[in-house]
């Protein structure tokens, strides 16, 4: 453990720049850095990600802190610490993390594995708890169209609670890009759906390699996505209701695919 | 429809009240009444909820506006109608409703019913979604222990969608009461767990009417549910997760029990 630095000036350079980094997408990207927040999540940062910086409020007990090899720790003021969190409670622990890159061509796709892409997903909460699940239930790798809400920020990384330091996870290409992919690698393309063709997404068939296709909040998966993919499928409601949050019809979906697997 | 009344002050007294009708549980509690956001939840408030007042932005077009029989309909500048709305981005229309009280020894249990209970549940977002999920996949009332965070917060009305208008739910009774209810009404009752004498969720059977209980998001369920419970289950989570989100963990046991019952 290096040594920690107390810092109690809020106009130090170090404390500024994570307020920036809280607020912008476009520093957090400029930089390559983002933060993980609260005791749980910092100690399961995986070691193939590099800890820039560990900030801890005053009243945080460093004991609990079990992760090594930080460039620097520092110690701030409780008060000082509530203005550089994401969170109105927070637990006076956090990281800036180094982002890492994962590019499609890079990602090599197993034959019965299970891939999730996410269509012009905009809501942080709903992009977190659904990469949370998706490691939960073994999904391989999750591709984000370039129309999707920030990976990085700081809502999102707190609903993964760590789960996006634990999958691969590209950014930033067409939904054109990822399908190339997926066909290239045999995968079976399944989306979610509501018209006469989708059948019921526990009849579907999710043995072989796939990957499932997840659309946005409002509008459901686009036109293309409906049109290119192998199967559409949709979750039955015999209650009054027209749709689902989109984090639980996903995670639905997903915990099919997973039942299907482990029976 | 009544005819529209322009308020322009911010010291109006109705404009003050539901200013602190959004902020407030006890007032909600004592006047009885909550707010209803958004145009599609407004237009579908069931006639057998009394709505006291709608108020409108003077940039919201009124013929948008399904709901008739109100007792007053109210518009405002849109830059006051955002002081009083719980959301960023308003959409200009809320609604005053009347709550409506469902009794425990009211509800009339089906032998083949679903049930849930909700157990000292926290996060206002997470009760809205697994309420909507709930309406979704049929469950024929809901129950919250009195630990439960308050059904009528904006934040939970809100991600229900509506929901909330369309199933029953009592409130504020004990764990005991309810499951007592469920005793007597024949409903064989399950829980979550992750000890060795649960079942895998889809190895369940869910056929006969019963009643799901969903724990706390940071402690699950009480010790004292585990006991009352004739069957734990569980979610497989073959990736390295711990534990779900709480509103995916209730809705994917909701979906098994719809799933099996509309094979």
């Amino acid at each position: 453990m290096v040594n920690s630095k107390f810092i109690s000036s809020a106009s130090n350079p170090i404390i500024k720049n994570i307020q920036v980094l809280q607020a912008k997408k476009n520093e957090r990207k400029k930089q390559g850095l983002f933060l993980v927040e609260g005791i749980r999540s910092v100690n399961e940062i995986p070691e193939h990600y590099e800890i820039d910086t560990i900030v801890m409020s005053d009243l945080f007990d460093e004991a609990e802190l079990k992760v090594a090899g930080t460039k620097q720790n520092l110690v701030v003021p409780s008060e000082l610490f509530k203005t550089m969190s994401g969170t109105e409670t927070p637990q006076g622990i956090m990281a800036l993390v180094k982002m890492k890159e994962f590019t499609l061509n890079k990602i090599e796709a197993k034959s019965d594995g299970f891939y999730l892409l996410l269509e012009n997903l905009q809501d942080p909460g709903n992009l977190g708890t659904i990469i949370r699940t998706a490691y939960g239930f073994g999904v391989e790798a999750i591709f984000l169209t370039k129309g999707c809400v920030d990976l990085y920020s700081p809502k999102t990384v707190r609903s993964t609670m760590g789960a996006l330091l634990h999958v691969p996870i590209v950014v930033g290409e067409s939904l054109e890009n990822y399908i190339s992919w997926a066909r290239a690698n045999n995968l079976t393309l399944y989306t979610t759906a509501l018209d006469e063709t989708a059948c019921k997404v526990a009849e579907a068939d999710f043995a072989k390699g796939n990957m499932l296709i997840i659309g946005n909040e409002g509008n459901g998966v686009s036109n293309e996505a409906l049109e290119l993919a192998d199967q559409k499928v949709y979750i039955p409601m015999p209650g009054g209701l027209e749709s689902l949050n989109a984090s639980i019809a996903a995670s639905i979906c997903m915990y099919e695919v997973m039942r299907q697997r482990t029976q």
